[in-house]
């Protein structure tokens, strides 16, 4: 069985309205204020998926995101075998789901199946897109030579993917043990800092 | 004059309630949800203070935190020559300084004296901890192997400060040209993840 079987397409999707690209220029207004994310891989027939907080990014474009996958990780021998991965990002609506995935290991569970997230097929990684999710970046390992030491991989983003249907999607901020802010009121204040 | 002339010390800061130790295990809570930060550095009998929003955790105890700071940055120089800094995190208060102190570079202006930030004391680093922060973080740098290519910095905290007086801080997240999200509403989910 391919990993990708059983996906879905993104043109199949639940909410029935196709994901749109998103430019990749703009990656880094997704990652940056430091969102709780899932990462996805597919390595020997199976999808896995996991959630995660530590990560950052390196590059504007093509955005350059570094996280850390720690080696007691079911994914960190995916990441480093296939040197492929999808962070998808979800709603504060996911986040029961996100603690579900976080809380157990692909080596046990089907945490697709497990947790009822659908997988979508990206276009340029075996690892799936999550339909539920608002947006999905689908990424290359460009960096390993801090991930014996610490873990660390840089990823650099290939393609994004936005879900038109989710208007003002509210994301979601680890502060340990369960406990999350969720995004609050915005405010812009003039600057010339991208 | 010594980078330290002039800086208060903590138990003299402006609210009048000195600064607490905060346990380096619970660092990570700090970092983890995204909030955008400042790092100051001292060099040459010099401070001076950039915004950062390039970071994550690395581990937790003791907390290594990766950050970027870009080589065009005029704090560069100061982290790779004292291999010090401090990381102190702003509530939405001083969300306008934030966006000032990013909006220029301390080869222009001293920007403590320009944005009346107020430099205490620091136990562990030269570089000068910021009395108006919720929060503060002595570091030092302890990877630079990706600091060349990336611009990456891996540091240590050695010492962590919380602000008693500002009673459940709200933080910043950067959106990109000067949009924020502030913390907003907080849940918790049962989870047996630190």
């Amino acid at each position: 069985m391919s990993p990708t079987s059983g996906i879905t397409t993104y043109r199949e999707r639940r909410h029935g309205e196709p994901m749109k690209h998103l430019s990749l220029s703009k990656v880094y207004q997704l990652i940056e204020p430091g969102p709780v994310v899932l990462l996805t891989t597919a390595h020997k027939d199976r999808t896995n998926v996991m959630a995660m907080s530590w990560h950052m990014m390196v590059e504007f474009e093509p955005p350059l995101i570094a996280c850390i996958v720690s080696d007691g990780d079911h994914s960190f021998a995916a990441l480093r075998a296939t040197k492929e991965c999808v962070i998808a990002i979800p709603a504060v609506e996911l986040a029961e789901k996100v603690v579900a995935v976080g809380n157990c290991s692909g080596r046990d569970v089907d945490k697709f199946e497990a947790f009822h997230l659908t997988q979508a097929k990206a276009e340029c990684v075996t690892a799936p897109l999550i339909a539920e999710c608002f947006a999905n970046i689908e990424c290359k390992v460009v960096e390993t030579r801090l991930a014996n030491r610490h873990n660390l991989f840089v990823l650099e983003g290939l393609k994004a993917w936005i879900d038109p249907a989710q208007k003002d999607p509210k994301t979601i901020h680890h502060q340990g043990f369960g406990k999350f802010v969720v995004d609050g009121e915005r405010i812009e204040l003039k600057s010339k800092m991208p």
